[in-house]
């Protein structure tokens, strides 16, 4: 019986070692896990953050060389206060402890926080900052400097913030089941809409719209140096894949993969849609409109990049492409709310088409569209959720743009705008030694 | 006896509760090699995608200013194509079930797809694009932009996946042996040797080979924006690294960090190569060739990067921009091919060297070089290899390219050359407001 | 009795089996540790290489059009020697085995290297480039290509290997508990100190400083594309998120994130100090002044970013956002140093300010700085760092520019300086077409 009891001893220590063995394993796993996360959202946030510089040169590209530095400083800034705000304030307000459903009331400057808290506000401020920045493009070349700073403060750390809760903080629109995977309502309805709200307020570049008689000649400024619209058009392609694919919110969730693809069909099939539709419009085909269809199959595909097949991503796309061309026309030519970049039609038409996209193609085993056999359920809920947001946009960013028009004032002088606002603003020539030659 | 089973059974608990756990446990360690492997393939494609900025700038850099707008239309259309393409066929013919090594025949539109094959189509449509990108960059300035929309349909959709197969796709050149492990033949060779057909197809630019009696003048027409060109050959070389690093195609590969060190100092070899060689040649150090000469050493270290040393990857890239720069005279000077930007020089030259260089210097246990010991037999396969995709590619492209130019024509006219095919092609400047002079 | 033997049997078989497997699965996830690091580092290297292109981009924008071409040579090649010289005598230097603390003496040519130290090489070569570039900045505009190869080889293969190995090799600054997180000082005090010894050593651009009578009219000289520069601005901090985060060397520390937020936060508050301070001074706010202030942001913060809380961040932030326009105005037009870019504010002064920040607001169990109660400790020892490796950086620099100037002469000919380095160094212009006016 001895050799047994020592038997069951040496058993028992196998057995010990090895659950010991296997807790440490287990540590490990939970750190890789850990790892994995964080590695992925700070690389896609790093990613995101590049945007910025997108945005900058797009916007830049696409309006006049007198202005070029006070893009730069505006695109810069509104990172720079958005970031500080969004520390202070915005990250409480968006995913601070809900207060029904409206806003968030805790965890102002992401206090207390650790590792996991400061990985998910470095993710979420380069997103906070990207609404400010599309503000920027439809009230370029005309708007004063400082008041650009004071409501970029608001948008980053008020507006956004709050109808950001409501979808991506646990707020009401997310207890209905509304959908916005990656933004295309969070972020770019936001932008797209205050923007015109901007643009309206703020009113025309001078020359832009000239009354001859009963009728208004629309007069093209073009943009003074594409080839770095371009590169801008790139780098946010390039930088979304942060945006969309980041927005798994895990390393460890496999469908990045499927976004990364969508992404790429959406942004492909968009630029193709615009191509073609300017070339059957203008008889050639489009640069701008062109870059312009990349960007629309961007924003389109940003709400539902996880719920839609390669398929649903060309056609939401597609849609998109088209959608902008005619959109861009339609607020030129017809309403002449002047948006030097097509802000207005990118980011706020198309987000508001792709939000509703999701409600038409979604087939997953969660979300059914009405073109897979969900019916007008969750199209509803898409339709909703993205008027409110309009809604609510518009009407706050209304106010603040008349508040400051009001009190700062909103808007550089007639001799000032003529002059350029790199001078005016600035003091600084960007191309100094290059001849140039002012389209007014 | 009572308290013996009563330990027993213990035991048994404690052993079973320790396998339940190590099953979970095993699961999330399943779960995190997918995840790995995830993360660091859809980084790489990130970055690859971003040469195709690279791929603009340098292209438009190195021409003209009037014709930088189709260069951007082409670069983006080209992308956006040969995503549309290379989803619906492109990626079946290349990686689908192999008909006898030829080409593949299944996984059309990438139907059935889960989030695995998803993750590796994404990896390779931004493969695919280079090529046809590469195509572009020799047949700048004077081809049509509808007709360019045709070839780089079928370069993505066809030439590429065919000659893919054989050496990615398990087809007849994987069975020999061969080793391309990045592209320098399946993506730069082929890219580069189509290059070189349609230049001849198409003819020089205007002005760019006078003949003057029986001697032939010809003209440097330089690029109008070398600022922009040198950063689109930073983008490309920070794009290499995924497009090297993420051909180990999977996170956990060591062979990762090989691979970063073998093309960093390839690139670094190659820019130094052509910079000695054009200051020697020309009598300073010239900017375009030492630049062309990373680009050269990056091409040339592709297809060895992971089987040789540093030392190795040191002389292969120096080769390479030595190289480039007598092969950039070779077709200009004597040849009188026209390549604006030396992409059959950098692409396809390069190419076909650093696939050779495979037969010379690896050193690994299953790839021996000549000067490894290894003596002739994998060299014999390297060229085999290459020469066969050469032939391929300039065969199939000459066919392409001939059939567009008896049908939809290849080239715009006389007059449209003259004025740029930014006014012609598209109705736009690229830099408007700048005074441009006309250098033809 | 034989149940009970036939039970102990299958008990111990169970056993055994779970041993088997545990161990496997051990070994897959140490794998998974090493493929963690392995992607993380890498890719952090990678973005770290970006920043390349960044500081090109921001040079060239802030200088003239007629030396555009010349920064980029200077920036691809001290980048392509530099790697050469850290294989082959940098890295044994800097991380080889220590004579004494004060340089390493192994590991020349990264022999006898496998995937692991292939990957530590890669993340160190790009910090390596690093020091060097900041030094061009300085000296632009008027240094001989053939001198700039001569010391860019000797920064990154002696000088910045030297000091580098006292903090980051293990040497005596180390022992000494210096703290010096991701290189404030070992890259870019280094970096910017030796570029005040090179501009000095070289003197003023023609035209920069005229003497009228007694005193000294100083000229400012107006960047000719501030559109780049601020894309450069814009790529040096998404790349910098690779050199601060990275500088965690492992991909399994969570404070990544930590580092994340202090680095976004320390360069956004950069850049509004500098915003406001140039605003108050000049009466508008400064476009360059901002885009350094990021930069003054950026270099602070990389000591103390794992070290600090958000509010730190932003406090040291904003103190080198302001003394970046102080200290620009100081060498300019008090001290008559002609530093086109700023680099030696920058890198040097910003450099020196955040390794001392760390003896302030560092506030972890290990370090704790003065304003968090841990008294004059640290900060002595920061300040003893940063001063010997300040007092080694300029006595070496000194030696090797005046060493140069006395043999093959460090500056171009007057003649060759008014008609521009693009020209008379490298035989190009970098806008070809354009009509730029001479600003001397």
């Amino acid at each position: 019986m001895k050799g047994k009891t020592a038997f069951l001893v040496l058993l028992l220590a196998f057995v010990s070692c090895s659950i010991v063995f296997a807790t440490e394993l287990s540590d490990t796993v939970v750190l890789h896990q850990e790892s994995i996360d964080m590695i992925w959202l700070i690389l896609a946030a790093v990613l995101v953050f590049f945007m910025q510089a997108g945005f900058a040169m797009v916007e830049m590209g696409l309006t006049r060389s007198k202005n070029a530095g006070n893009i730069i400083m505006k695109n810069l800034m509104d990172f720079c206060t958005g970031a500080v705000v969004f520390w202070a304030v915005g990250w409480a307000l968006m995913y601070g402890a809900s207060a029904g459903g409206l806003f968030g009331t805790s965890q102002f400057f992401i206090s207390a926080a650790g590792s996991t808290l400061f990985r998910d506000w470095m993710f979420q401020v380069v997103f906070a900052a990207t609404a400010a920045t599309i503000v920027s493009g439809a009230m370029a070349e005309r708007t004063k400097f400082s008041s650009y700073l004071i409501y970029t403060v608001f948008i980053s750390g008020l507006i956004y913030p709050v109808s950001g809760h409501w979808i991506w903080g646990g707020g009401w629109l997310a207890d209905l089941g509304f959908h916005d995977f990656a933004g295309s309502t969070v972020v770019h309805s936001v932008g797209g809409w205050a923007a015109m709200m901007g643009a309206i307020i703020l009113g025309p570049r001078i020359g832009k719209y000239v009354k001859i008689g009963n009728k208004v000649s629309v007069k093209a400024i073009p943009g003074h140096n594409i080839p770095l619209a371009s590169l801008g058009v790139f780098i946010l392609w390039f930088g979304w894949y942060g945006f969309n694919c980041g927005s798994t919110l895990s390393g460890t969730d496999l469908s990045i993969s499927t976004v990364a693809v969508t992404t790429t069909l959406g942004a492909a099939a968009g630029a193709i849609g615009a191509m073609f539709i300017s070339w059957t419009h203008f008889g050639k085909p489009d640069i701008s409109m062109s870059l312009n269809g990349a960007l629309a199959g961007l924003v389109g595909i940003t709400a539902p990049t996880a719920v839609v097949s390669p398929t649903g991503a060309l056609i939401i796309g597609l849609i998109a492409g088209i959608i902008v061309v005619y959109s861009v026309e339609l607020f030129d030519k017809v309403l002449h709310i002047d948006d030097p970049v097509g802000a207005v039609s990118v980011h706020g038409v198309c987000g508001l088409w792709g939000t509703l996209s999701v409600g038409l193609f979604a087939n997953t085993d969660d979300i059914k569209g009405l073109f897979y056999g969900g019916g007008i359920h969750q199209f509803s809920i898409q339709l909703l959720g993205a008027v409110v947001v309009i809604a609510w946009t518009a009407a706050t960013s209304a106010l603040l743009f008349f508040l400051i028009k009001k009190t700062a004032g909103l808007r550089v002088s007639h001799k000032e705008e003529l002059t350029g606002l790199d001078i005016s603003e600035h003091g600084t020539e960007s191309y100094s030694g290059f001849q140039i030659f002012s389209n007014m």
